[in-house]
């Protein structure tokens, strides 16, 4: 993409632009483009300048990049005027041919007039400034273009909506009603105000509304072990002895599973992997039978990678061979994988067909991959392990109206927490308002860093710079 | 993409929609929808109904997605009214979130909302039946999506602009006034008209204007030899014996070259391939130095491998080791490559900074691969090379304001030119009007076809077929 006119930092308002699809594929690219003279800058390079100046806001024209007397590429330009643009400042979207050469040809153009390269995020991160989205909003653009599932891309959408937004609003709005009972006492001396008891004696009496803050606040950050796995998914291996089936069980899933999402993007692997989605939780399912199994010295390597994959499962599905029974060696392996990683683990009984589980058979579930036999109970026995790892069975946390979509939310909802837990070790102790009052104010501060209310440079810089350039 | 509604043919108006870029990569996935009826249906799915219907043509709307109460994403829409759009329909473009999700989402509501999926080219299918384009600019519209290179681009955009059609059809007057004349002569008996001698006898007098009609068809036929090359690239090798320098030869002409269009997309090969731009000409470089030149009989494959490529290689760089000389092994090599290929072989002396090319050095061309010393000359040469095996070394083909294409064109004007040859045959021979009539009719025919005036559905359905779907 070059660096013509790259310099530029996030928080100045120049003229930038930037790939907002892929250049290559697809039947058209679109080009965004935002900042102070964007439109002006425009007009120099447009066929229709006169139209372009004189356009209200929210509309498309038609012509054509013309640059150095060449016609570049035939567009549409959509038109934003400030404030009423993704970004709140003067915007375009130029809609050009797909391909390579045209969207190049146009970004030349564009670079040629005025515009610089845009930063990763920065598009977003002027929103923000701009006061068009708080801080979880932008973050949810970024989830909700890496989701993954529909509920991943469900919920990504909630907190862009401002759901999550309004959450911590209300909570910060209950903290901040008893964060004030506390600085008026402090400011004005106990005389002056003694309606409550407690406090005219300089103690605190809010023990009842932290607790409830308290409770929403866990609520919340319950709520990311569960987005985390919608964003990040689960790494589910198969594992078992040579011609237990495990190939045909990998196909058997992704064919069963129609919402596969995607491959996994491949560098060269030496097992396959591919991703699916169960219930909305994207599980990245990987078949260990590429990987040699044998003794042969030279096929060590691939055990060893086999193991190293293990150890990062975390979820096995460990397939016996129906025909042959539970050999020692599957127990021997079983018994292993148990002792040294904790890892949730599902025995299956393959070839059921031929082969039917035995009364003795005990937990294991009873498959055929080649029927079909027993995957839909697999499926549900897949979700329910991983539902029993998160200890929230319950679908509550799952489908809380407001989730927490990043870390950062969720470290500085438990930032708060802490703060909130030391006040109530504060109060028990009967310690006086102006030791408590610190840390409601520090829990305050935390809960509007998660909007942005709070924030520095240093943080949202940080921030943005994570996001994808477009953006 | 799913399948719900994907019935339909090319031809009907039915609502369509369909991916315009290419979802999973970049911030923005665009969608395009357009047919009878479309504007109505996205109202049902659009968070903002009575914006939309009352919305005149080129205004882009802000708002949601929503399907089934739920939220799918937010969007900008962008309407036209027919006949002011790419199709000539009632059209729209949802800009979605990128990543796969979310333009999912919302596909599966247009779906549900009574939109088919496009069929492949279908969009410019049916600006095409509705006088938006003509049949080369259509095809413009694909030759620019798939345009490696800007000049590439530079010429698909002319015919995207109509100059290709503009010459045709100045072209087929030309050619329509000369039947014209036959035609009269023919549908009056003699001794109505008599303005000319040759005709009033039944003899043809339009040799002049016929060849000269010729002159233009046998320009436009020759302009192809370069336009297939500007689409399709040259496969140069790179070959020499190990330690000539191969791989730093390639890597320095693919960092001398700044305009590189893009790595070959990559199923796995034995050779590492590059293309790189020279005078706007796509070349597909290809570095044999990962092919194993061991006459183990093991590595003999890659022997093979490697014979294999430079077979059906265009162009080769035979890289001798100045430090070593021109060995035997060198000469048996080029002298076996001419004798087996024909194809032109440019052979270069490297490591001309420690070990200068002597004045009994020939034809070579001396470079430096660790400097870059004698890279712009090398440059030159390959760009001359293939201007000569084109026979047009001048750069009037390369810089003719119309230009063909397509294959299809090609073929058509080619069946124009024969047709007329016959008709200055038949002219020679002193053959009557009414068999050079037919001729004539055949030439004007092609022309006609070229542009689209003449066209059948079968030919059009094929044509189509191949483009990409959202086009």
């Amino acid at each position: 993409m070059g660096a013509v006119n790259s310099s530029g930092s996030y928080g100045d308002d120049s003229p930038i632009a930037a790939f907002a699809t892929t250049p290559g594929g697809g039947a058209l690219t679109l080009i965004r483009c935002s900042g102070k003279g964007a439109l002006n800058l425009a007009e120099k390079i447009f066929s229709e300048p006169e139209k372009l100046r004189q356009a209200a806001g929210n509309i498309v024209l038609h012509g054509w990049i013309i640059a150095t007397n060449e016609k570049i590429d035939e567009v549409l330009i959509s038109i934003f005027r400030a404030p009423k643009s993704y970004t709140g400042e003067d915007s375009l979207d130029i809609s050009c041919h797909g391909g390579g050469a045209a969207g190049k040809g146009v970004m030349a153009a564009l670079r040629a007039a005025g515009f610089r390269d845009a930063l990763p995020g920065e598009f977003t991160f002027r929103a923000f400034m701009n006061g068009k989205l708080d801080l979880t909003q932008s973050e949810a653009v970024m989830e909700l273009v890496s989701a993954r599932t529909d509920k991943g891309r469900s919920h990504a959408i909630g907190r862009l909506s401002g759901v999550l937004e309004q959450e911590i609003n209300a909570i910060k709005q209950q903290l901040v009603e008893v964060l004030s009972g506390v600085e008026i006492f402090l400011d004005y001396s106990e005389d002056e105000i003694s309606a409550n008891a407690d406090e005219a004696a300089g103690h605190f009496s809010g023990q009842q509304p932290v607790r409830e803050i308290l409770a929403r606040l866990r609520a919340l950050a319950q709520s990311w072990s569960w987005e985390r796995i919608y964003q990040e998914g689960i790494l589910a291996v198969i594992a078992g002895r040579p011609n237990a089936g495990k190939s045909s069980l990998f196909n058997l899933l992704l064919k069963e599973e129609r919402s596969i999402v995607t491959e996994i993007p491949g560098t060269t692997r030496d097992w396959i992997e591919a991703l699916i989605s169960l219930d909305g939780i994207p599980i990245r399912l990987a078949d260990t039978a590429g990987l040699r199994e044998s003794l042969d010295p030279v096929e060590k390597i691939g055990v060893e990678r086999s193991r190293g994959l293990l150890e990062s499962a975390e979820l096995i599905l460990y397939l016996i061979d129906g025909a042959a029974g539970i050999t020692d060696e599957d127990q021997a392996f079983i018994d292993e994988l148990q002792a040294a990683h904790h890892t949730p683990l599902l025995t299956l009984w393959n070839k059921a067909d031929i082969s039917p589980l035995p009364e003795t058979g005990g937990d294991c579930i009873s498959i055929s991959a080649k029927t079909g036999e027993g995957i839909a109970e697999l499926e549900a026995a897949i979700v329910k392990t991983i539902q029993a790892r998160l200890n929230t069975a319950d679908d509550q946390a799952m489908s809380a109206a407001a989730s927490l979509g990043t870390v950062r939310q969720k470290n500085l909802v438990e930032a708060a927490a802490a703060a909130l837990e030391e006040v109530l070790a504060l109060a028990e102790r009967g310690q006086p308002l102006d030791l408590i009052a610190p840390r409601l104010r520090e829990a305050v501060n935390s809960l509007g860093e998660i909007t942005g209310e709070v924030s520095t440079a240093d943080i949202l810089e940080e921030m943005f710079s994570k996001f994808c350039v477009g953006k």
